[in-house]
Order: structure tokens, then C-alpha cells, then sequence
């Protein structure tokens, strides 16, 4: 899929010339024109799809700060990349320009045990950064499942299985470094925990996918890895049984640390992936933090509740092993779903509801799923209201396509007539940039007023978010 | 105390008298010119004083829209009024113009107790909306001490004792209803848990004073009363006792719900305001919330701390009348401390810290205020790394509002070296701007820029955060 967005043509070969030749002036061998590269940096795997002209390597803040002062001055777009691990077209460079890859910008710079904080270069992966901090009993608990930077999680909003408990990024960033569109560098927030100084530059940063800016560095939240750690499986007779045990977890208050859905397709599909024996029924994979009192408090009232919605089977258990094998199986889900249906692309969208709602709003999309006849498994954070769907499709068919984003259109109205919004987690990216529309009507002109007053060229990850 | 800000002249006397015929033809009666009113509007409890030029009492966001409507088509200033309980000079009016109080826009539009959400118009105090939820098993955690305007709490970016549990006003919204400066209508958020569609205008929104906007509707979330709440108090030999026992309980990632201090000149206040014989030393006032068993067992674990840093006589109790009477006293706090000092003014101001950096800052700060001769206890929810001075003065003596500002920024320097901020949780109104700009530096530029893009006439409480 391309986009049909046309903002502002390319720049003109003379001027990408010119631009090329600053860079390479700068960065050497760090900058690259290879179409291996380009293409690496300018497609995703749900095959959204746009190569950038060329791709930088940029080592520092300031690195950063001159490719983004050249790109400005020559009028050349620019797109941020991290890992490319994105799921809605993020990192296409749909005008062409300059991606500004800040994987090498790796670097942990601070590690704060009593503040419970970090610094970290954007670089840096959720994966390397809880290497580093697990020999201080710490951890980062944001989990979105690919191995992605930093960087790139602050610019989507990511989230994943642990945001029931641990929020979102936007809860876990205390500050950030951001190149803006003219090059200039700011620094947003602070190392307080709460601040009430002016407006909030950082949350604003977050989810704006590279369109306000690049963040190179960030100060993180970190948590106490918990004394005691308890996983649950228990599958139930209903989807509703599932999530009504998820309603009445969190209306108790029980910080339940994770609690996944996945639906009997996927459950079908995790079995037969990693060799095991659910129950081929709808599904929660739960997880439980803190003293191993109070872990085991928790288990015991939720395993009570559980059982009073028709769930069968529900054991915890804090062996790290059993554990350890339960979130490879559900993190494996992706791959698992994929192995279903032999050389088909997996293409994921992600929307979130407000709970009372879940049961219906994923009912009603398996019975749209159905009728369609499209292959698509249901994993969910649902303790957010927040679920996924892994939709297996033939990439050369243009008829599954249709009918991919016909499902994919109407779950997203069904979200939104019940109050949720168009992703929970993936971000705009252009895949769904209608969709915002449709979920954000007139605060849309808002976004714009705003995407102008920072970015008035427009360079900055065009074509994302909104349509200028 | 009047600001040197002079953004724009006030709107001619031609001119107003032109804009209030118009607005008194949408609020009849419902538009006062009358000095009291004015003044009541115009002046907080910390001195900070402008008057508007008349006030209109909005009963819809409708109403509040046409009020902007006509002061955005004459050009006159207008400026949002909850219950006027903020400390930052938010609500005067610097330039004159129109105060659209939204008091009267106190209803609750909807308790959703499954998704642990409701919809509240901005004039709904905090206290009315437990009140309201109270029987449903509900509360809104969020506890500035005073019973403001939950619009104002969103305007601030307001905490309080709660927030080291269940976060301030940023982590509690979910959506808002906001009267933009040419008087359009937008809603931004959702009732999804999370959501990563778009810029986050929700969280431009909260603590921007009612500059960039006029909120009228909010969509909060809400929690469940705990099945158990233990309160306790604990006398510590020294400060850094005290705050060490809060890093630790931190540390430990007990979900302490309430962690106050209290200096010894504040303790001492307090025991002769509300009738108490704490020992005169360092108090932390604690609360704890969870089941019976769990509540217990973090009351142990922060007891067995607090024992290991010198802290004496930890007690807690689940008595609810006990509970009541040590959080009353924690809450009268402010009035204890005027009563230290007969016909004083009781001037507030915050700063927040990293906690490894809480006792230094708070020592530091009481060595100067010894040195400066002024009377000033000390409170803090310390959990945040958040304290407050309640600075008592002779208001007429000038020199004594000499030693308090220049006490005040010092403090604020000290906390900005300390990688902390120059308000946690008041704001800045126009009583902090120049110290926002030393804490924000460059920043300052992009909040300018947001600010000209949604407001580019300045009308929205102007003066206030910073200077156009």
C-alpha cells in the first residue's frame, strides 16, 4: 500500500544532490544511497512502503541537530528511524528525503537507583536498557513486544502487556531531548516526578511519531523489579466470562500486572507454534507483582473470580521456568498466528474500547471476521480494553486486501461509536490517518494549528498523522 | 503584588462597553460589573491581584463558547474562574477584560462504575464528585487540600496528598471538552483506557492555565474505594530519617497511597491548631490502601523502616475517626501555620525534586530561611519529592516581601540545580513566569509557539505562563 497523500512533491533531484553532498560532508561513510539500505529504512512489516533517498547515521544530539538543519535549509523531508519495528507506516518516507536512523545512538547515559530514573539515548532498546538495570533490581516495565528503541516507543505512545499495571510511555517519560524542525535542540520536563511549569512539551512530543520533532535522549521512569513475581493461565467458556474476571480485577483495585486475552484461534494457533496444550478456548495469561504475600493474595482473589465466570483450570505459579515459557508462548503469539496460514503476510491493527464494552465490541468483530472469511487471531491487553487483530492474508490478492481494510474500517467505527479510539497503541502513522479524522473531527484543526506552528516547511515525517 | 508584564494594552473603555452590551444580551443578569464580584475574581489568597472589568457566569459550554465568541470578536482578555483557590495569580485579570466563571456548570453528566470513568462539567469540585460517587464505592483520588473547581484542578495541573499512588490531573484525564480562543468547541481524548491517535491535546490542555483554551467538560477516570485503608503517623530524629524512609518505601515499589512531611515548626502548629501533642520533630503522616491482609503487611514493611532510620512511635490504625482526625489535621496544615503569627499573610509556594535530593533541598532551604528571619513551616508530599514554605509576613512591610521573594528564589534556583522544578503542582500564573523561563530556557520559544498558534489574538488569560 502507498499512500494517497500528495502534501508537497518531492524535492527536486538538483536540490536532493545538493542536500546528499551537505550530508556526506558531515557524516562520510555514515550516510548511504544504497537501495538495500533505503529499503530497510523505508518499509514496514505490515508492507507499508516509501524509501527515503538517502539514510544517515547519526552518532549524537548534534548530529541529529545538523542533518536537520541541512534537510530544513535544502527544503528536503526527513523521518526518524529507530528499529523499524513500527506497525502503521511510521518510518515511510513517503516524499522521499532523508531518514535520520538513531540506532547507534545506544548509549545508556545515566542510571539513577534512588530517583528510580534514567537517561538513555533514543537508540537504546526496551531489551538493552532492562540488560543494564536488571543488576540494580530495576527494570522498565513497558513492554510493547518487538524489541523496539526507545525512541521509537516515545514517538508511537507504545504501551503492551504491562500498562494495565505500569501505564504507558506517556506515564513513564519525565523529559526528553528533541531536535525541532529548524534544527534547534530543546529540552522538555525534568527529573521531578510531577511538574506544573508550563505546558506539557514532553507528552506532547509523545505520539507526535517524528512530525514535531526528533528526540535523540530521554529521561525514563524506572520500577523496583518486584520481590515476587506469580503467572496464571485459565481459560473460560465465554468471552464474556474472560472479560468480565478483567472488569471485576481492576474494579477491585488488584494491580494486576498483566492480563492478556487471546482468543481460541490464537490459542489454537499458539498450541500448535510452540507445542503446547491449552484448552482451545478463550484465554487469560495473567501476571501478578509484588511480596510474595501479597502476590499470592492477589492470584487467590482472582482465581476466585475467575472461577465465578465459568474459567477452568486456573493455577499460578512463581516458578520463573513456567513463567518464562508462558510469555515466550504469548509473545510468540505474532509468529504463531503467521505459522496458520503458509506464505500469507500478517497484517496487525489494534483498536482499544472502554471495558463494559470489550466483550461486545470483540464479538461482534470475530462474527465480521467470519462472514468475511479472513483468518484473523485476537490477542488483547485487556485490562486497557485494548485488543489486536493478526489478519492473515494472500499479499498478491487484491480481493483479501479489500476485505482486510474493509474489517479493519469498520472495527475502528465500532471502537469508535463505543467510545474508544482507532489504535490503542500502533499510532497514526498514515494507515490510519482517516481513521483520526473520523475519531478526532474538529480537534484535527487543532493538531494542524499546532503541527504548522512547529513544523511550518512541513519536512518533518510527512504525510503522517495529519495531511497538512 | 501586580505584574511588570505588559503584553498588550487593556481593551479601550469604548470597546468594553461595546463587548458587554453584547454579553450582557446572552447573560442578562447573569453578568455582573459590581466591584465585589469583581474583586472576588480578580484577587486569590496569595496577593496576586487584577480585576476584570465584569464577569459572566456560565451554565454550558455553549454559553462559555458565545462569551469567548464576543471577546475574541472585540479583542478583549478573558480569563476562566473555578472556586479561585489557585496560589499562582491564575484567575486575575492582568489586562482587564472578562472572568467566565464556570461555577455554575456543577453537574455530573455521567458515572460509568464499570469502566471506572465519569463525565463532569468544569465547575464540579472535587469534594461534590466523591460526594457523588461515594455510593457506587468510587472516589476521585486527586487531593490539592482545597476543594477546588475540577476545571481549575485540569487548568493547574493539580495533585496533592494522593498523587504518589494515583498520579495528578495529567494521569487522570482522559478527555476534555475545551472552548477554544475563537470560540469553537473541541474534544479531545476518549473513554479508551489509552490511546495513541494523534497529538495529545488532553495533556496540552492540562496545566496550561487557561491560556491556550477554556476547558468545560472532563472526562475523569475514577477508582475504587479500597477495601481497607490504615493511616499512621511517625516522629523521625532527623529530616534525613524521614526521607529516607519515603526513598526506600519507594525503592521497595510498596504503592504507598499517602506519604506527608511535616518540619517540626509545622508539627508544632499543628499541635496547638488542632489541640495534638506530636512530639515537635519531623512527622510523616502515612496512609495505606489495599485488602485488610495487604494494607497490613505495607504497614509493617514502612514501619520496620521508619524504625531503621530513627523514626519513633509508628503506629498505624484502620480506625476510621483516627484516620479522619490525622488527615484534618494534615489539611488545616495551612490555617495551623497562619495561626503561628497574628494578622499575618500566609504566602505559599512549591518546588519539586528528586527525592535523593529532597532532604538537601528542604535543608538547605530551612538553614536560609533561619538566616532571613522569616517564618516559614515546611510541608511536603514527599512521596513526589514535592514541598511547600508557608511564608507568614507583615503584608505591609515591604521588606518583609523583599526577604520572602528572594527566599523564594533562591529555593526555586536551588531545586532547578537539583534537577528539579520550579512548582510541582501550583502552576505559574504570572507569579512565576521569570522562573519558568530559568527553568525552561529554550523551551520557552516552542511553548510560545503553541501558544501563538491556538491563541494568536493573546486574549486567553493573558500574562499568564509567558510573555507574548
Amino acid at each position: 500500500m502507498t499512500a494517497a497523500s500528495t502534501i508537497r512533491p518531492r524535492a527536486s533531484a538538483e536540490i536532493l544532490v545538493s542536500a546528499i553532498a551537505d550530508l556526506k560532508a558531515t557524516f562520510g561513510t555514515r550516510l548511504s544511497t544504497a537501495v538495500a539500505v533505503r529499503e530497510h529504512h523505508g518499509r514496514d512489516v505490515t508492507s507499508h512502503e516509501g524509501l527515503p533517498d538517502a539514510v544517515v547515521f547519526a552518532q549524537s544530539t548534534e548530529e541529529v541537530s545538523r542533518a536537520v538543519t541541512i534537510c530544513a535549509a535544502h527544503g528536503v523531508p526527513m523521518v526518524a528511524f529507530g528499529t523499524g519495528t513500527s506497525l502503521e507506516g511510521h518510518i515511510a518516507a513517503l516524499h522521499g528525503g532523508i531518514s535520520i536512523d538513531v540506532s547507534q545512538m545506544n548509549a545508556v547515559l545515566e542510571v539513577n537507583a534512588e530517583d528510580l530514573d534514567c537517561l538513555v539515548q533514543a537508540g537504546v532498546t526496551r531489551k538493552q536498557l532492562n540488560e543494564y538495570v536488571r543488576h540494580d533490581g530495576l527494570m522498565f516495565p513497558i513492554d510493547p513486544g518487538a524489541d523496539a528503541s526507545l525512541g521509537g516507543m516515545i514517538a508511537t505512545g507504545a504501551s503492551g502487556t504491562n500498562a494495565v499495571r505500569y501505564g504507558t510511555m506517556r506515564e513513564n517519560v519525565l523529559g526528553l531531548t528533541v531536535v525541532l524542525a529548524d534544527g534547534r535542540v530543546v529540552r522538555t520536563g525534568g527529573r521531578a516526578r510531577k511538574s506544573s511549569a508550563g505546558y506539557d512539551l514532553t507528552r506532547l512530543m509523545v505520539g507526535s511519531e517524528g512530525t514535531l520533532g526528533i528526540v535523540t535522549e530521554a529521561r525514563l521512569r524506572l520500577r523496583g523489579i518486584p520481590e515476587s513475581i506469580a503467572a496464571a493461565v485459565c481459560s473460560f467458556e465465554s468471552l464474556e466470562g474472560a472479560v468480565m474476571t478483567v472488569i471485576q480485577t481492576i474494579q477491585m483495585g488488584i494491580p494486576i500486572a498483566r492480563i492478556e486475552l487471546l482468543d481460541e484461534v490464537q490459542i489454537d494457533a499458539v498450541n500448535r507454534y510452540s507445542k503446547l496444550d491449552y484448552p482451545v478456548l478463550p484465554t487469560l495469561f495473567l501476571e501478578f507483582h509484588g511480596t510474595a504475600n501479597w502476590t499470592e493474595e492477589q492470584a487467590a482473589i482472582v482465581g476466585e473470580l475467575a472461577g465465578d465466570n465459568g474459567g477452568h483450570g486456573f493455577q499460578w505459579t512463581m516458578q520463573a521456568e513456567e513463567r518464562a515459557r508462558l510469555w515466550q508462548a504469548r509473545h510468540d503469539a505474532f509468529y504463531a498466528a503467521k505459522s496458520l496460514r503458509v506464505g500469507s503476510m500478517a497484517w496487525v491493527t489494534d483498536v482499544c474500547v472502554p471495558i463494559s464494552r470489550l466483550a461486545e465490541c470483540i464479538l461482534e468483530t470475530k462474527r465480521e471476521i467470519l462472514e468475511r472469511g479472513i483468518l484473523a487471531p485476537i490477542v488483547g491487553h485487556v485490562g486497557d480494553g485494548n485488543f489486536h487483530l493478526t489478519c492473515l492474508l494472500d499479499p498478491d490478492s487484491e480481493e483479501e486486501w479489500a476485505a482486510v481494510r474493509a474489517l479493519n474500517d469498520s472495527m475502528v467505527s465500532r471502537a469508535l461509536a463505543m467510545g474508544g479510539t482507532c489504535t490503542g497503541e500502533h499510532g497514526i502513522g498514515y494507515g490510519k490517518i482517516d481513521l483520526l479524522a473520523k475519531e478526532h473531527g474538529d480537534a484535527l484543526a487543532t493538531m494542524r494549528a499546532i503541527k504548522q506552528a512547529l513544523d511550518p516547511q512541513g519536512l518533518m515525517n510527512p504525510g503522517k498523522i495529519i495531511r497538512l
